[in-house]
Parts: structure tokens; C-alpha cells; sequence
């Protein structure tokens, strides 16, 4: 089933997709909802980002390729940090490059994770009773303030439009062994499997589970495959008009355009 | 003025306290309120967090003793992390000692402010007029995390209770000088001023706002003086049973025990 957010006539909304049709979604997302009656058609409507999560936790270096490319050692365990929630951005958005730091953006395609019911202290094996779904995400980040500036992470993975989300949630998935990619103006950039994970989304959710409560909603991006911009040989930055897409099998495509803050 | 979040008869109610009378407070928190009539006295409530922040916002390495302690460079820029939301607890309630890191937690006072309106590249003078007011916070942070294992603090910094903010929101304060303190089981730990911070509060947010949208209810936590834990000769960390308050001059104490997980 695939969980759509969307602005009609001003309003927004959450829906069910079927084919390019809208349904209402009845109930509460969390805990018990049907599928009533078509609302609208997907042409007709402005998608969102499909969640407005209470957290943002990102897992770093868990592709063993990307690990790789960047130098890093494997880790031991999930390497954890934390995007601001205010990043998040739908498909079809702009991407902004920011003016403090517009020089060094970069992409990097990650399967999210999206979180149904309050989670502590859970095992891998009761780790599907607490997912909702699954989406396409685009880390961005803006490499010289990671890597130069700041050394943590946060600032330069949490500016405006750095956590686009979409185009929905897709509920029945088995996570662990789809292709994904991102492609940036029709140039395959990253191709990779989620089978590559160093700690498959299993491993992920319950690891975080012993760190902290994970409310519903939380959003867990899952990590990145090798390709990112900054490791090429001939390093690759997102710049104005560029089209960034990340597509994930089962999923679909989450699509966004570069611009410039102005 | 001194806003309230508190709990009577399972009910989670926002008041305005004077003396130990609370008053109902009428309106949007965030838009235009007035105090409304007398509702409770303080003794027959619990108080809780004060706000439920959308992002945590923090600053590392703020005061310059504290920066001097640890080894580190006076940064250039604000140094900036994130907490989990998820961390937040509120006065008189228990900080967890994890049980996947219970031997290396330790506290930092800090001096807390509470965004009020959607604040996007503000200029220092603008400040005042995006800020509701200011708490006191407890950075709690599991050193072991934080300086061995991963390197990135989001962990470290954000297991559940690792956030205690409290006891209520000063509206009416100036933030540059007051005096700051942490007392642990009744002896100083930290005394200090925020007149050391290297970026006072209005540099932080300022530069905040430029990097991302702060968004109402925002926390952003400001930094620690000198006299944490993990710096001290003979190292201290918090353990079962332990009392530990953060005092700031104009706003009060906030008082937490420890607890270890079970």
C-alpha cells in the first residue's frame, strides 16, 4: 500500500494511492486505518513529504562500498547522527543550496525507514511489528562544512530542503535486498543493492531501539552506496538546475530540482 | 513571566506561575496569550518539560574556560549538534543511567532558549523578538559514546532523559550575564557566567536562523562552563542515587535524580 501526503485546494491531506488514484485514508496512521472512498487523482495533486517526523536519525558509512570510497574503517556498529526534523522537504521541491555553504552540496540516495508505533529496547525479530513503511530519501549534505568546518555532522546535513522525502510510504516491502540508485540529470551516479548494508534495517531499528525511544513517525535513514559526489576521482557537486533523482525497486522515484537561496 | 507545563489529575495542562499560584493560560503560547484565573497551586502538580521542541539545537564548546578544559580550540563558528527530541524530561524526574553505556554519563549545565515564532536568517539586533524565554538544560552526555566509540555525539547525546530542561520558561530575562551553575548531591560542580560564552545568544541564533529554519518551540541549548565531569582530575561521573541541579541566576533550579535502567 502505498501512504501519500498531499496539498489540494490548499488543503492538505493523507491518502492512499492506487494506480494514479487517491483514496481517503480513514482513521489514525498510527495504529488503525482503512482505505474510503477516491478523493482525487495523483495528477491533480501536489505530493508531500509523506510524514512530519519528531526525529531524524541517519546511520553513516553502512554500505561496505561507500565505507570504502571514503576511507573509513567498517564500523563496529551503527554510526549514528541526527538531521534537524526542519530539513525535510517533499518530492517534486526544490533543493536549495544554501548561501552559507553552496558550494560543496551533495547527494546521497538512502532507504528510510518510517516508524508505526512507540519503540524501546525491541529485538531485530519484532522489528517489522514497528515499521510502517518505507521511502526514498536524499542525504544531502554539504560536504565542506562536514568535512572541513564543523566535524560533527549536524549543521551540514540540516539545512532547509536536505531531507527530501518520497514520493510516498510503501508499506509492504521486504527491505533487504532492492536496487538503489541516484541518478542526477539522467546519469546513473550510485547503483548499489540494500544488500550491501553493513546493518540491515533490522539490525538498524533494534540497535536504535536500545538507544533511545523511537516514537512514531521517526524517520531512519538507512545510510548510502559508494557514488556519492565528493568520493569521485573528479569530485561531483549539485549546482542550480541540476535534477537529482533517488529510486529505490518497489518504491519509486523521488525527484527534486537544484536551485540557488536567494 | 514564568510558563508552566505540569500534570493534575492526568491531565497535561500550560499555566503561568507567580508565587506558587497558577494561572491558566489563555491563548496560543506562540501568538498573542493572557493569564487567566487561578487554576492550581504549585505543591499539587508535577511540572513537566516546559515545551515540546520539534529540533534540539546545541552548542559545543561555548565557554572558554570549558573550551580551555577539554583540550580543544576556541571555534571559529559556532559548533553545532543535535539532540534527539526524544531526550527532553523535565524537572524532578529521574536521568537514566543506559544500560548499553551507564559508566561514563555525566551533566553540563546550560543555559536553555525557547524559540517563539519561525525564525530564517535574523540578524542579532532581531533576536529578542523570535525568543519566548529561557530555561534551564542539562546537557547529559554519555562520554564513553561520545569520545570513543563514535566520534559524532548524536548518541551520546541523546538516550532517553538526556535532555532535562526546566522548571519553567523565564520570559523577562537578560541572557549575558547571569550566573550559571551545576550541584551535584549538594557540592558545585560548574559555576560560571554566561558572560564567558564565546557567542552569546544573540550570535547563536542568528547563526542558527542562517543555517536552518528554527522553527517554535525550538530548544537550543548554549553551552557548558568549565567543571564537567569527564575534565576533573579525578574524573566523576553520575551514579545511582545521585541528586544533580542546574542553577541560573533569574530563572531557578532544575533538580533531577539518577536512576539506573532496569
Amino acid at each position: 500500500m502505498r501512504i501519500i501526503k498531499y496539498q489540494k485546494d490548499n488543503e492538505v491531506k493523507r491518502g492512499i494511492l492506487k494506480g494514479n488514484k487517491i483514496f481517503k485514508l480513514q482513521g489514525d496512521l498510527f495504529s488503525d486505518f482503512s482505505v474510503g472512498k477516491e478523493t482525487a487523482k495523483l495528477e491533480e495533486v501536489q505530493l508531500l513529504a509523506p510524514i512530519k517526523a519528531p526525529n531524524i536519525i541517519a546511520i553513516g558509512l553502512n554500505y561496505r562500498q561507500h565505507a570504502l570510497e571514503t576511507g573509513a574503517e567498517i564500523p563496529e556498529r551503527p554510526l549514528v547522527f541526527l538531521k534537524a526534523t526542519s530539513s525535510l522537504t517533499g518530492p517534486d521541491s526544490e533543493i536549495i543550496l544554501p548561501k552559507l555553504a553552496p558550494n560543496e552540496v551533495d547527494y546521497e540516495a538512502e532507504l528510510a525507514v518510517i516508524i508505526s508505533k512507540k519503540a524501546k529496547n525491541i529485538e531485530t525479530v519484532e522489528v517489522d511489528d514497528y515499521i510502517l513503511g518505507y521511502s526514498c530519501a536524499n542525504d544531502i549534505s554539504a560536504r565542506d562544512c562536514q568535512k572541513k568546518l564543523d566535524k560533527q555532522w549536524a549543521r551540514a546535513k540540516s539545512f532547509d530542503t536536505f531531507c527530501p522525502l518520497g514520493p510516498w510510504i510503501e508499506t509492504d516491502l521486504n527491505p533487504d535486498n532492492l536496487n538503489i540508485k541516484s541518478i542526477l540529470n539522467g546519469k546513473e551516479m550510485q547503483q548499489s543493492n540494500t544488500a550491501d548494508m553493513i546493518f540491515n534495517v533490522a539490525q538498524i531499528v533494534s540497535y536504535l531501539s536500545h538507544n533511545m525511544t523511537l516514537l512514531p513517525g521517526t524517520v531512519i535513514l538507512t545510510g548510502t552506496p559508494e557514488g556519492v559526489g565528493f568520493a569521485r576521482e573528479e569530485k561531483i557537486f549539485l549546482r542550480e538546475g541540476d535534477q537529482i533523482n533517488i529510486e529505490i525497486e518497489g518504491i519509486g522515484s523521488l525527484k527534486n530540482i537544484v536551485k540557488k537561496e536567494i
